[in-house]
Parts: structure tokens; sequence; C-alpha cells
């Protein structure tokens, strides 16, 4: 169709030469100005700088970079590698990509469509710069919908049973350039060992305004609360059920009049809006995580 | 104070021949009729009604009607009389008072004076329709301030071993005539003795979005589980820590960069104008409490 | 595909048996008592109602009503009839229909498509209640979408030369029995012609917080004056542009950080979702237009 | 009265060594290198830094810069004679202040309290961290509840006639050392003339979304047009009225129900809430103006 076809926004300038730089480090004097002075050194343009320190005495210091530096392709391996020394002189954990590299995205799904159909939909208007590479589901709902995108779809059953081969069948299908798996409300609880594989880089949609409402369904549970507003939180995945950092809420008021049923279509769109933003934040690379939370840039 | 008189606001109309009625009762056919032929037969005019059904089939039913009736005064207790037999042929929990009779109210607060203030602002702006009968507090602060506005303040000082005895001195200094108590921060548990007496008559303001966070230090917990809005919830105070009937709740975002001290100063606002709504809805007979669940009308 | 199939939603009760009446007209004593106590007499039984009074004093009165009577189908007619008598003493402009007749969409679009996906998405997904019955557009860019769901697209390009032609035809692939017209950015002014036939039945969606910045390029206006907040309306298409009564509005709050690009692409997202609640509202019977303004129920 | 006492907040760090510093400059290479390594050369530890570039091609740059310098007190003029090199190599405006020299605020009102009393309320809870030196008012409703405060309030008439006068009165006892007024609901049209004596030193709050409803009865205009979201606006004041630059805004949601005096008493938590937020911003050097436009940090 048509309008799956124009994944090329005209408004996207041509950023060859566009670069993001993500660093974590415990605080001290000099880091902003090292790392500034060394881009300039190596000829790089900064065009945003964002950072944050956690607490001005012995705590963490977070950055983010975007810089642009002529003929990226040829010089990107020799700025990482000089950039090592800096690294090192402030125990750096960091991370330099060229925004050119579009992520690779798995998005899991169930039965219900609407966060992946959010998802498909800024993707093709050009709103998601990323790579949609497969769908994986445990039902056959979606296939013909996903095909047409001609988006590999794969289809793996879960049962309690089978949950260990179908997680490895998942893995077999994920191949090893997946940047990161999308739970579009991807309704089975993911193992311990999965996760190891893609650590804070698994991001799941919860269908409540976190840490209310943990677990099945927040929207009965919210229902019977009474509460005035719900929400839905995006955050990576852990070995805590619902527990992960959390990288983007959001909330819609209610009223006593609104029963589960009516719950639940308010906050499908709360959803929708939620894990998208997440999701293009995380493939910006504006999401660091430290601990239990995350800083975004 | 000049400020502290203008308690009479000049667009308040004259409301005295004004009635509001408030109807609980089992769902069934022909209420809504049953009770406008009944107020139009007495010669009352409905201004605004408002319902709800909780399920159609064999559910409860919640009504409030606001009416104007000629020389009210006069004819309210004879309305009152004659309405008896509607109420019970529909097995109708209900009330009726006169717009112009304002309700009472005691204020409870302890350190934190921003609610409080709020409230002081609201009442002598005219926004809040209601008599401050008096203040009690577990602390001196606030004595001056409070008497300011000619509103007698009772410091009752509360210890784990006088709190049996300081709950009967409250209950001695509120006296009979008390509508609502309202706790503007006031920083102790309330017995369950206290509660039975004011069952679904005390509003709490906790600061936080409930169910999450319940119990003490709620922007600590906020910012120790990283999330990315914060809020406040006004409730009736049950024998459930933070688990009574929510009347309102209100948010705000915040981010990484926020910490605990200015997570406060955030939630201070959100605190504030929370409970004055609460309380507001509260005085002008807008909230029916059924089970745990709050209908605001 | 089967996503678009499922348009009966399993939690949808069978209401063969329930309708919907608005009534307006000037405010009086005995309205509401008039009404409720007519549909007892009938043996229907009230399910919702709410009423507004703009003004005590001889202002209007609007009201809605949701009601279940058996054997619907069999007795609409006489109801009808039967309550002339009391539209008449009243003076009231009303009207009653079932709730199992779906109102009839035309949906008009040009080549922005997040508004008309949206609509579709809700409609396949059973949040719209409603039959669409054809898309018009001045492109032929979402010809194939469109009719990938069944229904009929009609392309029918518009210059300056030939508007009266087109709106004419238009008209005809209308035919007569449509209830409303949506426009889901139909980037073109509507003539007073065509308005006369749909008074208070076109939908338009303005991409920005009206009466901010109407006419062209609302983003590029917002962007130009520097607003931190940015928005999109539903309102009713009248003679004067971007000047008819308004349905819903929402906003979301931005940064100077955000470019023309950025404000769109946010605001896309605004205007999906408020359309959306307008379409919902207006085919809910939920909205009745008073002069230049909406009562929504 | 002990509440007004209490305007050291016992949260707030010693925090004689930190300063901040704002820069405005056309975009080019090697600017945040520049600065930082100059400030890393000093001695100085920056604490937070935020940058914003309008268009990385020739666009503006805009930098706010917190940091730490031991014995700021004695180092500062030398600082600043130091960066006199810098800024005039990149063309910058720019301003350096040490955090602990408090901006001094004159308050202007005239009958209105509520946005006065937020300023008062937050200033002695320790959340604005300003001096306010003064409150000017051409009525004399406000002076006891100033004064309660031992802040001088100067009754200043102005009529038609004795306009110009009462400026100049105005100027005099605001003298020269004021850094910024704010019009808290002051009702008066500030000439050209006194303008020019403090550009983008006075702070407006206009009850209205701007551009929405400029000039004078903001809230009967959104009445009349029908409007489902108010607002209200704080700018710096220029010769346009309200056409200044924004500085901050928020909304709340309304409905048909709500006649213009709930509007206004909707309206004013919604200024008090934007104008203290905008003066906090503006004392903390977080607002940068360009052209029409605000950079806030």
């Amino acid at each position: 169709m048509e309008i799956h076809a124009k994944q090329v926004r005209p408004d996207v300038k041509n950023r060859a030469d566009r670069a993001r730089m993500l660093i974590s480090c415990p605080d001290g004097p000099g880091i902003v100005a090292a790392v500034s002075h060394f881009l300039h050194q190596h000829g790089a343009n900064i065009v945003q700088s964002d950072q944050y320190t956690m607490d001005p005495a012995g705590g963490m210091f977070f950055m983010r970079i975007e810089f642009d530096l002529p003929q990226l392709s040829v010089n990107l391996l020799k700025l990482e590698a000089d950039f090592e020394e800096v690294a090192s002189r402030f125990k750096m954990d960091w991370s330099l990509s060229a925004v050119s590299r579009k992520k690779k995205l798995a998005i899991f799904v169930s039965k219900e469509d609407h966060c992946l159909v959010e998802l498909l939909w800024q993707w093709q208007a050009g709103d998601l710069d990323a790579d949609i590479a497969l769908v994986v589901s445990n039902h056959l709902d979606m296939k013909d919908y996903v095909e047409s995108f001609g988006i590999p779809y794969h289809h793996i059953p879960v049962t309690a049973d089978t949950k260990k081969e179908a997680e490895q069948r998942q893995l077999d299908v994920i191949g090893n350039d997946i940047d990161v798996i999308i739970l579009a409300r991807y309704m089975q609880i993911i193992s311990p060992m999965f996760i190891e594989h893609y650590r804070n880089r698994i991001i799941n949609i919860h269908h409540s305004f976190l840490p209310a409402f943990v677990g099945g369904k927040p929207y009965a549970q919210a229902y019977n609360r009474g509460v005035k507003i719900i929400g839905a939180t995006a955050h990576y995945v852990t070995e805590e059920l619902d527990g992960g950092p959390i990288i983007e809420q959001d909330v819609q008021r209610v009223s006593h009049g609104d029963d589960v049923t009516e719950l639940k279509r308010i906050g499908r769109t709360i959803e929708r809006v939620v894990l998208a933003r997440a999701v293009k934040w995380h493939v910006e690379d504006r999401v660091l995580v430290h601990e239990n939370k995350t800083v975004v840039f």
C-alpha cells in the first residue's frame, strides 16, 4: 500500500555526519571541559549537550552530546579509539554512535493490537527513526497486518510447558543484531535468562501508573480502588515484575462514571502514546540507566 | 487586617431559597420521575440535577439535585417530612440541606503550613463556602497566624503516651456541630474510635498519587522509585492507612533532575490544590460515598 | 485482513431497547418532572440523565436522557408522537434516536493521514460506534488504504476554478443519509452553500488551540509567537473560518527546543485524540449546540 | 508573626561559592569547549550546564552554566575580567552572578490579591530565592497585609491625567537597585518610557492563554468563545499589549457549566502558579530572551 511505503520523511536532513555520545561516570571536576575540549580538538561541533549531576558531592555524572564531525564515517573509529584515554581518566561508561545507523527493533505482541499499530504508524510516518526488523507473537492475529508492511512475523506459541523452548526460539529468530526489544502489550513474563541477554534493552508498557497496580488486570484494580486518574508506564524489564527503571509515564483523568471497559478504552491511548515516546527516546540515545532509575535527556 | 475581613463575595447571589438533596438507593424504574414529580408538586424548581447508575441491572443509583423553593426556611421541614414516603418506597439514603446553612469545618494541622494557608486564603476570598470554626494543632507554629483571622486555635500536644487523652480533648473542643474535619497535613494517625465519630467526614490530604506510596515519606519513596510524575490524593479517612475513598487526585510531571527537596516543593502546590478542591466539593454536597469509592457530581 | 474485520466488540451489550433524547428549550419550572414523568408513564427506565441550565433566571435549559424501553423498535414511533404534547408545552427543540441505529459518517481527507488512520483504527477496534460510509478526498494518496477496509473512496479533485462543481459532486456521492461529515485534516475551505446542507453536522479539526492561530500554518504561527503549550481544536464548521462552536480541545507542553517540524509531530497526536473524542461524542448524541457554543454531556 | 519570619530554609545548603553564567551568541564551533575549558582553568567545577542552538547552521547559541568556585567572593571579579577575552572572541552577550546575591523584586498590584499572596507565601516558605524589596499599588487594599511582612508598601494612585507623574513616582520609589518588577495583576498599562528602563525585566501575568484573548476581560472573552480549556501566561512586558516574550503558560480544563465567575475562580489558581514559576525561573537566571521569544533552561 502506498501509505506503508513513505518511510523517508522529506524534512529529515542529511545527517550523515552527526553522532551521539552517552557518558556515565563518577562526578568530578573537569569532565565537561575534557569532553568538549576533546571533541573540539578532533574537529567536532557540539550541536546539543545535556548533563546531570546526581549530587554535586561524590555522586554520578551523566552526559549526552550530539555533534557533527565532517566525514564521520571515515573518522568515527579513530575518534572512538582516541576517546579511550579521556574515558579511562574519568572511569566512564560510554557509548558513541552515528545517527545515520538506525537502531534495529524487535516488537513482541500478543492479541491487543493498539501499541503495535501505533509504533507501525509512527514508523511509516517517519516519526520513529529506527528499523523494525521483525515482530514476534504468541498469536497469529496480527500476522497479515504486520506482513502488509513487509515486516517478518514470527508466530511462536508459548505455554507453561514450552516456555523455555519458546524463549530459545525467540532468541534464535532475533539473532545478534537487534538493539532493543519492545513488549507492545506482550502478555508473557520474560525469564531472567532472556532478560540477561538484553539488559536495559527490553522496553515494556505496563497499563497502570506504576508503582500503583503492579501485575495483572491493572484497570480492574484501578476501578476497584476508585482512583480519579489512570496512567501507563514504559519501563525497562528487570527480574522484578513491573519493577524496572521507568522511562516515561502519562495519565488521564477519569470519573466514577467510567467502568472497567471505559478505563481500558481511555487507557489504550495513554499506553500508545507513552510507549511510543519511550521507544523514540531510546532509539535517539536519550535514556541512561543508573541502578533502578533513568536519566532522560 | 483588611484582607481577612472580606468574607462576603459581592457576586454571590441571594440563595436563601436554594437547597440540595443527595440520594443513594438501589436502582429501579421511576426514581427520577418520582423525585422530580415530588419536587414539582411542592413548588420547587430544579436548577441542577446529576445522577449516576453504577450498573443498569441491579446496581446502585446516586443523585444530586439542586433546587429553588420559595420561602425555603418556612417550607423545608414540611418538604423533608413529605419526602419520607418517596424515600421509603425506594429504600433511599438521603439528605437535604439549605445552601444558606454553611458547613462548619475543623482544620487539623501540624507544622507544614501550606494546606492550611491555602484553605484560609480560599475562604477569605469567598471561594470556600463554609465556616472555619476552629483549628486544632499538636504544635504552636500556626497559632498567631490562625488567630489573626479571628479563628480559635487549640494547641493539643500528642505523644504516644497521651494519644488517647489528646483525641478526647480534640473531640471536646470540636463539640457537636462540626460537619467535617480537614487533616491539612496533620501528621498523626487517627484512631478507629475517633474515625467512628466522623465516618466519611474526615478528609485527609496524602502527599502521593495513591495507592502508590502509602505511609511515610512518600516523596522519598517516589524519588527512589524514579517516577516521572508525582501527585497528591484527598480521601476520606478510614481505619486502613491511606486506604479510604478517594475524593480527588492531581499530578505533575517531574524529571530525573528533581531531588526530594524539589519534589516536596512541587508537591506542596499539588497538595494545596487537591485538598482545596476536595473540601469545596464536600461542603457543596457533591460527594457521595459508596463502599470504598466516591461519586463526585 | 483480520484486524479490519473485528467490528463487533464482544463487551457491547444488547442495546436494542436503548434510546437517547436531546432537549433544548427556554428554562422554566417543571421540565425535568414532565419529561421523567412522561418516560415513566410510557414504561421507560432512565439509565443516564444530564441537564444544564445556562442561567437560572430566563436562560436556556439543555437535557440528555438515555433510557431503556422494552420493545423499543415497536414503541419508538408512538413515544415520539406522544412526546409532541410535552415538547410543545415547553417549546422544545428535541430529538430521539435508538442507540442501535448507528450514525453514518463521511470522512473528508487531503494528504495528511494521521486523523483518518486514527478514526479507522478506533472504528475497527469497536471504540467508535458508527458506520464509516465513505471517504472523500481531493487526492489519491489514501485510496488503497481506505479501500482495504472495504470503505468506498471518492477521489474528487478541487481547484479554485472547479470548487463549485467539486462540492456538488461531493454532495452527490454523500447522498441523503449521512449524519455527520468529518474533516480529518481536509485542507479546503467549505462553501456556505455546502455548510448550509450540514448545519452543526460538519466537524473540523484545527491544528491550534483556538482562538489562537486561526487560519493557515498554525504551528509556524505558534513557533513564531513562542508559546509554551500547543493544542488542537475540534469544532463545528460555520461560515466564519475556524470560528464555529468548539466541541473539544486539548494541549501539550512544548519547549523552546521544539522547532516547527517537532511541533507538527507532537501536534499530530493531539489532533488525532481531540478529533476522535469529538466524533465519538457527536455520534453518542452528547453534543448540543446553542448559538456559537456547545454543551457536551 | 511566626510564619512570616521563617525565611531561611533549613535545607538550603551553603551556596556561597556557587555562581551562574548566561550566554547568548552566534553559533559556531568550539564555544562549549572554550567556556568549559576557561572555567576548568580557573578552578571552577561545573554543576549544571544547559545549552540550546536555535539552528545548527548560522543560528544563535544559548547557554546557562551553574558552577562552584572556591572563595567565589574573592575570585568573581577576576573571573569576570578574564572572561572578557573569551566573550569577545565569540561575540557573546553574557552575565555572571553569584547565587548568594539575591535578586531584588518590586511587586506591583491593584485590587486582586491572589498573585501577591502566592508570591509572599512562596517567599516566606523559602521557595522564592529573592528579596521582595517593596510593593507598589494604585490602591490601599493590600497595605496592612504587605506591611505585616515588614515589606514597604507604596500607595501611588493612577488616573488618566496623572499617569505620567505616577510612573515617575514609581520609578523614584523603586530606585536603582531593583532587578525585576512583577506585575501581579496590576491593572494599568505601562508606558514605553517606563518599559525602556526595565527592558526584559518586567514580568506580567495575563489571565488568558496568549495569544488568545489579548486585552481586557479575557475570562469573559473565553466564556463567550466557548473554549474548553482556559489558561494564564507570564511574559515580559513590551510596548505591544500582551505581546511580549512568553516565559510560562499553563491551562486547565473547564466545561460549559462554568460561568465567568467560575472561570475567574479556576483561573486564579492557574495565574498564581504560572506567575510564581516565571518569577522563580527569572530570579534563578533560567530565562534568556531572544527577539520575541524566551529560552528557559
